[in-house]
């Protein structure tokens, strides 16, 4: 199966991660749209409107499906992006959903969801979180941290005062939902946080187990051929992919 | 006087505001390309695209010069910028640099510069720095100040502590050029981090001396005619005008 990814720019690679570790496809195609990140600061027409190029490069390349990685774009294009696609396209908002569903005790569950600005105006998370039965939920816009990630910062004091601003001495919540690619990355220290008392849920992982439910992943493939596109320094994604994925 | 002002962003209305405040023009288009901001992380070749479609943009204007506001901008696309305009181009790098020499006491003088990650990257400064003599220089990419002042952390622990990361213990230096347009809004904060004992230079001040030198501007206007494009969310842009310029 051919699967194209889709990024506002590297974070993407995170869920692509997952996707190589479980070996679920041989052939992927990414593109990043790195000289126009970040999305997540970006008002809803202008992040659809980047979406729908984004459908229009993915035409050129015979794929099954589009995985995009981006919160932003899941939250705010994903019904205008299946309405103008020949391809089937998973967002990774659900999916973080569904793990989190099936890995809480019940719906009295404490659920933290951060994001980008665009990503938590939006109420995406919310929204779903609402239909199955999720009440208690504190979404947090968490900009800084994309920044913070792309200066390599993963903890030290710069990370641990930004956390403090944004957290204060809020208790750990049962679930935190990592609603931006490049979360992951800060993964232990936000656990740390929260005195590693709260589950962590990680939207490469969460899409892992979203289509290995939805769609017939039965091959386990050896290799997996991935081509990295970028709209701006195609070198630097290639460099930071070989970096994060061990390539 | 019919002007542009160019930036990636909302940060060039700090280079407006000292613009209104010296009533220098009676008529200012401002242009942020909010669509595709920030520039700073990105590299010279999509910087120097933008800055061309920015030069037709303002080619719909009968403008006389167009003032580039944004040091990342300035430091990559000027020439470029120059070659493709029918009107007069300045940037803030040359004013910057010339400030910074008419209030200093010698060539020896410790100078800090402080940018995006593109303009550091971009050495503009420390070239014109080491032309007029300059070559006590440190370039620090503080590429973390612009997404905190867009949060609106001007002060506080945040802020600080990248500070600490950015600067540790470093004496302070006789003067700080302050090279991209978002951090005249923490000049407070990091002069007071140097204890005020270093001079910070302001590239919205700087560019009023330099075109009070340059060109013949001995009119002041009573009221100038502000008008505000971005490419999107204009509205956004005209509140923060309104906020920072007391319109």
């Amino acid at each position: 199966m051919k699967i194209g990814v889709f990024d506002s720019g590297i974070g993407g690679l995170t869920v692509v991660k997952s996707l190589l570790e479980h070996r679920l496809f041989d052939e992927i195609i990414y593109f990043g749209d790195t000289a126009r990140v970040p999305y997540g600061v970006k008002d809803q027409n202008t992040i659809i409107r980047y979406a729908l190029e984004a459908v229009e490069f993915f035409k050129n390349f015979d794929i099954d499906l589009l995985i995009v990685a981006c919160n932003t774009v899941s939250a705010y294009a994903l019904d205008e992006m299946k309405q103008n696609a020949p391809f089937d396209i998973v967002g990774v908002v659900e999916p973080g959903i569904l793990a989190a569903e099936n890995s809480l005790p019940g719906t009295d569950a404490n659920i933290l969801v951060l994001g980008t600005k665009a990503t938590i105006a939006s109420k995406a998370y919310e929204k779903l979180l609402h239909r199955h039965d999720y009440y208690n939920i504190e979404a947090k816009a968490t900009g800084l941290f994309v920044p913070i990630v792309e200066e390599g910062l993963f903890g030290g004091e710069v990370l641990n005062s930004t956390m403090r601003h944004y957290f204060g001495d809020m208790p750990p919540p049962d679930a935190i939902i990592l609603g931006c690619t490049h979360f992951p990355l800060i993964s232990d220290a936000i656990g740390k946080y929260f005195n590693n008392k709260s589950l962590l849920i990680h939207s490469g992982e969460a899409i892992v187990e979203y289509l290995q439910i939805h769609y017939d992943l039965s091959m386990h493939f050896d290799t997996t051929d991935l081509k990295l596109f970028a709209s701006e320094n195609p070198d630097a994604l290639k460099a930071v992919a070989h970096k994060w994925l061990d390539l």
